[in-house]
């Protein structure tokens, strides 16, 4: 498939220690979906500078666009922007429109705009900010990189922004049937179908389901056309199977 | 902290595409916690033999074990296995032992035990075979990789399976406060701490729930009673938080 690609690097401490189960990957993979854009790699690393900039390094290069999430807070352990600044290798310092964004707020929300909170207007040189509708501090984009917050609401609301400025591909669809079956009894007639559908992206998903074995058939591509053929095909084949 | 590492490879179409969200990565961190194993990193990688092969041997020469989840299954798109032989270099085949268990399962089962069956007896060279109590398709351990279902009770019972045979370290422990204030106004006290107890990992988590913002502060490390300090100091500068 030709559509662009994307990566996203999780800096995710409490991922990998197993205190949080991650939702932004999966709300970026639906939203990269909808839009034509293909995520093709996910990294976690920890809350480490080093290790973020070398994921990231190898990321920014390999594909055509890196989401980032988490670690641009105001405290200690947010090290994310000055990572990535190293990452770049560009200097980061506080910038005057991402504070007069946080002193605005601060205002509003009757809060003192300590030396923590200017944390988060630290933002690399040359990069260009991503609003945050919900808390201010800002997120940024610098080169094909666009480093967001990890709080899932305002994760999703920077999404939100950076989405319409990318350029997207034919858009991903699929189609899905469920089948009483296991998949190792029709794994051979799947194969034959992959077969005569290359172009097409032919999936199974085995499950058990109160003792009963089954499995979830995902066909994927961007000619609708050719997918609604591979499903008559496959629905014709499995006539007591669900779409 | 000096305990053993681990890192995780997803083989996820189905988690890059927004399908499914991950299940097995949150239970395999939090597992590997209470064995005293520091889970370091994870990549989600599609189903593309090349892509795996690769990633593979990036994280089997950085940690000391890894484990991998999903592309094990019968059908034509179930390639881990032939890609885990091609990283380390040995050639893979249907085995005996492998064979049988999965002669007996189908037998018991009334099932027949197909060509495509039959694939998921295919072991690369020299490795181990992990135990599958659910539908006796088989993981396997090749140096110190554990190759395992993505299905997600296959993966957990196989994980119960490897976790005594790994050398665990010192448990990671950690404890929880939860703060009724944004994380900004907290990031000056939560720094003197972290700086007070370097041995310790100190991170903090910002929420914003039904329009009040709060931080939950986690306190990690190995040493119990260092935790418990940390955790005394703590509660004394917000008197009025929820452990």
């Amino acid at each position: 498939m030709g559509n662009p690609t994307a990566a996203m690097l999780v800096i995710g401490d409490e991922i990998l220690s197993g205190r949080t189960r991650d939702a932004n990957m999966h709300f970026l993979a639906g939203e990269l979906v909808k839009h034509g854009i293909r995520l093709a790699e996910v990294r976690i690393v920890p809350d480490i500078p080093g290790r973020i900039a070398e994921a990231l390094n190898a990321l920014r290069g390999g594909y055509d666009t890196v989401f980032t999430s988490g670690g641009i807070g105001p405290t200690h352990d947010d090290i994310t922007a000055d990572a990535v600044a190293a990452a770049f290798g560009v200097p980061i310092d506080v910038r005057e429109d991402a504070r007069a964004l946080m002193a605005e707020y601060c205002d509003k929300m009757g809060r003192e705009l300590k030396e923590a909170r200017l944390r988060m207007a630290r933002i690399p040189e040359g990069a260009k900010l991503i609003e945050n509708p919900i808390s201010a501090a800002p997120g940024f984009t610098i080169g094909n990189v666009h480093v967001m917050a990890g709080v899932p609401s305002i994760f999703q609301a920077m999404v939100a922004g950076v989405l319409p400025t990318l350029t997207g591909g034919d858009a991903l669809l699929s189609q899905n049937l469920t089948v009483q079956r296991a998949e190792g009894d029709i794994a051979a007639t799947l194969r034959t179908l992959a077969d005569a559908f290359p172009d097409l992206s032919i999936g199974s998903y085995p499950f058990v389901r109160d003792g009963v074995y089954g499995t979830n058939i995902v066909i994927r591509g961007t000619n609708g056309a050719r997918i609604d053929a591979a499903m008559a095909q496959l629905s014709a084949l499995f006539p007591e199977a669900a779409a």
